[in-house]
């Protein structure tokens, strides 16, 4: 990076989070060239017709290694394939952000419990960093291994990082996180169930016997002060491509904190913040029985890396209510693991990433 | 009703309620005549586009005083209305459904706190009789007045009434409701919010300070055998018109009862309902992760009566996990109903309701 | 039918049109048993949720053949297999409707053009009736072998058929017909495009090169009055699962009519048409720009077997404009296949059909 | 713009395309100051609360000519205002672009037969530019007052263009275009009939008398080389917030042009048009039928200013069929009059607009 600009390859690009990789990393002003990667012989511009005219082209693994070494690789495959993957691209001297699951859990046990297969590569677990930037910034600037955030992981975790931060919430009593995301989180792979005449106007629920981002969610709060908190993660697609859409229901002390003090709050936490916005806006004519406008929508962050939180309080029950939504696919996934390599490089860390949503 | 059949007027007729009641009992085989009321002037082949050819148009509320007494009125009005009208109508020797929630709860004093307003009618509470046929069919049959159960209500009981009624569920403990609703739940008035424009392909949360039908849930599963419990519902509109889709978590000792165990409860507390069905499906191929097949998906309830109860156990977190759909303007508005009025006039329970879902 | 009850199967009943026709046909008063074929084995509750408790499981062919010799047997497979099938089952004494387009086409030449195959059974063919009760009612009621029509083609003909029979169109232009259908049209084979990730909020066009639904359309307009006339159908699936929506332009003599006389004439034709109706309303407030209400909206058939029609005028371009719209499962499959049914075994013919639409 | 920088206002921003042109010029790097205008006293963040945090806030019209004179005006206000206010903006010394019709016909006589009303500025005819960069960059790059195409206009412009501009299409003949919009596309103001729960899963047509873009499009066409062509456009809102859709048949001599030869004019006709892309996929496994990657879709050019075209040959009717996609509020409006903009100010015409459809 001698100009300043850097090279990137992202193996598993014919996937959704790797497609919104080529997407965002074609505009990225810091970024002089991609390898998207694929093991099937696809033709691009059928799999991201999208980006018709960009250029872009399937390479094979082997062109990673044998070429020039890419600044940064990003692992959007499957999980299990990043531990596969991981030492041998350290030792070509590029650094990683990986998109998967293998390297959330610092704990190898945690992640066969969870992920029912036993990890590969446990000696790099220390290393790995897990890639929230409005937590661990400064570890990411130097981390070698990012792990990127599951996309319901982020878009709970930003929900609800005040309230555990500053010991508002009660740890000890279930929090509970209702989440909806778009069908893009359920895979390329042609089924049934989620052909479009099968799927469209309805919602589909799914690991109703427990999801695996309960337990990553639980660890991040757990390290932000939120010890030993336990998540009853709910899940289902609902009727859109794109979006995480998450609600929560946080066990607290409602006589302590007002709605406005509660804004606030939030507001304050994320000021440095660039892609958190937090919904301020109060009830019009004094009417707040449906008043949609008091809360985020997830139509409005389609398309950006922005999370919009509103919040709400519920005396009758003292609970604390959030909302909080991403596209899946950009702070859910690309555009998180971007706004790490803009840290990792030091970019400004917005660059590339500045869209609104639509 | 000499000859068996009978005659109904519907007050409210021009909303989304009021409409599918004019639809489903224009192919009602028991129901000789309809008198859809309503206090705009409006043409009625333009605000029910489907009915066109129908024969119906908007009458005053004078002409169901002026005219031949309905065997039975809808009310299918605002909040609000019905407990101004019902004594009336009781007068004139007519059986009512109260859509609304008017007379839901037994106690003014609860229904004061929860809707804001003084209730007007309280000598009627006693007799209202609440409209869910899967409890209450005996009372229904001799009822002047139903209380026909709220959306989300009815939606939420039906998939967690084995629980509680079998001492199954810890009703000590919060239960969490999750419940997604059409936007035809967000009422007729042309607001910018609610506009295609803004809702489409977005998520509207709303009433994050507290639902009107979480105090329903818990009356109705308190009677149940769900003593004192407190429930957690959170709410939003998703992408479809029509449609209720709940999600739930109930705290219970997963270690007493499997997943196949429930299903066997739940198939069998229904055998005798005839609008409740159990997805009993297992997973495909052993594999469990995103079988979309095993449980209900909303879009199969849409056009009909049914309601689609799926199930589930969490053991990691000692969870219950339902889901429940609707179509929020049958089952869970003009189907319940009619199936109420069906019950009360001696016809067959499914009459006028047996169409499946789409 | 000694007791004036029928017994149905349903050939390729794991599709949508025979998920159709099951879902209609179970609530049908004339219909005894039905007996669903498949050739797969599969699961009938995972293919058709909607149906969950209904009790029908499918059978093989084999059965038809080997027991009780059904009244009536519905072909609802792929093109191409119901002229293989047909003889055979004409012998053992059942009537069939097909709703392949095997028969749809006297001609067999014609057959082999449009469909690429040589047909295999043009003996059949002088025996088989187009199956549209507006048109051919009498011919159904007498027909062993009724072919369905497809379609973009019965609710492009019903849209067009009063002005072409008049001689009010001008047979020798071209005839510009542009139909949007919903996703079930794409079949249930799961591939790529056709899922919700790719097909949410998008339009698919498809056959640029010709639609073979056009020959269809110019076949029964030509028989109908429009000697010769050529059609230029374009065509899409659009953001839903289910309808055919049907812009035409005819050309025509715009001084010769009004739009108020046009709606008079269409009334007047589909007066016995129990499930044509013509939206006749005007201007609100005088204002026609996006008014809306005065054509016929698609969402508002769908469940139904209603065809609705409006119309206009540019007396600019000297055009009639056509809107007509159906549930493709419904009228443009399993309803009209039903309304062929009821013709042929002298049932009413809006038996098990007279839902209105959601 | 001494600093190579310039300052923009927006009359209109409360409106779709006036929230787009905000979205899209907060990250211009060449305009330094938004000055968004509305006359209703309304709270930025609500009405376009995707750009939450932007410190944008409506300002009065008076603000525009009381501060310092912006570099250039965009004028996204209803029909009959822009003629109003363009000589007044011009007086003090801004240039515009102008998004509605005031200025795209220019003859006066046209405007008031297609509009309805009186041109109340036709000495400002002359010197409008209509804004297509593709045909008339250097005319742009000089204008003060720049007439920003219809969304269907410069959607089916683009798509039929190169046809026209090489004699290939017959102009005797009349051009049907198919043409479907988003719901954007209806305007902010409430009304019954484009609420979500009316507009979901439906078609919406309108204006059967005659669009009138119609006019627009025979205007462009005949100046491009099609003299005279009459154009038949038929239009609806469908299942979306955004995009134009066009379908077109152009009757021309199929044996001259086969779809490949079609594809390489469009290519090179377009190859220094950076936003427009042409789909040159062909057949997968030689099987056209259904093999929707060979068109363009729209959901792939949303949020972005491209313009996806793709072809086809129907040899049977001699028409070449073309598909051309947008967003409305991007390539349709905001997208294109940025686009103008950047020529107009001598900066690289792709500047601010780079995003790729999601």
């Amino acid at each position: 990076m001698a100009d300043g600009q850097i090279n990137a390859a992202i193996v598993g690009a014919s996937g959704f989070a790797g497609g919104e990789l080529c997407r965002l990393l074609l505009n990225h002003p810091k970024v002089k060239s991609i390898l998207p990667v694929s093991r099937q012989e696809l033709v691009f511009e059928r799999v991201h017709p999208n980006l018709i005219g960009s250029g872009l082209n399937f390479a094979s693994l082997d062109e990673v290694y044998a070429g020039r070494v890419p600044d940064i690789v990003f692992l959007a495959s499957p999980s299990g394939r990043a531990m596969e993957l991981a030492q041998k691209l350290l030792d070509i001297g590029t650094r990683i952000v990986d998109l998967s699951a293998d390297f959330r859990f610092p704990d190898p046990v945690q992640y066969e419990k969870v992920y029912g297969r036993r990890h590969t590569a446990p000696e790099l677990l220390p290393s790995a960093v897990y890639g929230v930037a409005e937590t661990n910034r400064s570890d990411i600037r130097s981390a070698t291994l990012v792990a990127n955030p599951g996309c319901y992981a982020i878009t709970a975790f930003l929900g609800l990082l005040p309230l555990y931060e500053n010991g508002l919430a009660d740890s000890a009593s279930l929090l509970h996180i209702a989440a909806i995301n778009g069908t893009t989180g359920a895979g390329t792979t042609p089924r049934s169930e989620i052909l479009h005449a099968y799927a469209y106007s309805s919602m589909l629920p799914y690991s109703l016997d427990g999801h695996r981002h309960a337990p990553e969610i639980e660890q991040s709060l757990s390290i932000a002060g939120g010890q030993g908190v336990r998540v009853d993660l709910t899940t289902a697609h609902g009727n859109f491509a794109r979006g995480t859409h998450v609600q929560a229901s946080v066990p607290f002390d409602s006589s302590a904190l007002s709605r406005k003090e509660m804004l606030d709050l939030y507001t304050d936490r994320f000021k440095d913040a660039p892609f958190v916005r937090i919904n301020t806006q109060v009830a019009q004519g004094g009417k707040t029985d449906k008043d949609y406008g008091r809360y985020p929508t997830l139509a409005r962050v389609i398309g950006s890396n922005f999370c919009h939180i509103g919040v709400d309080v519920d005396t009758e029950r003292s609970l604390a209510r959030i909302v909080s939504v991403t596209d899946n696919l950009v702070k859910g996934a690309a555009g998180s693991a971007i706004q790490n390599m803009n840290i990792m490089f030091g970019f400004e860390e917005t660059t590339g990433l500045r869209a609104y949503g639509l």
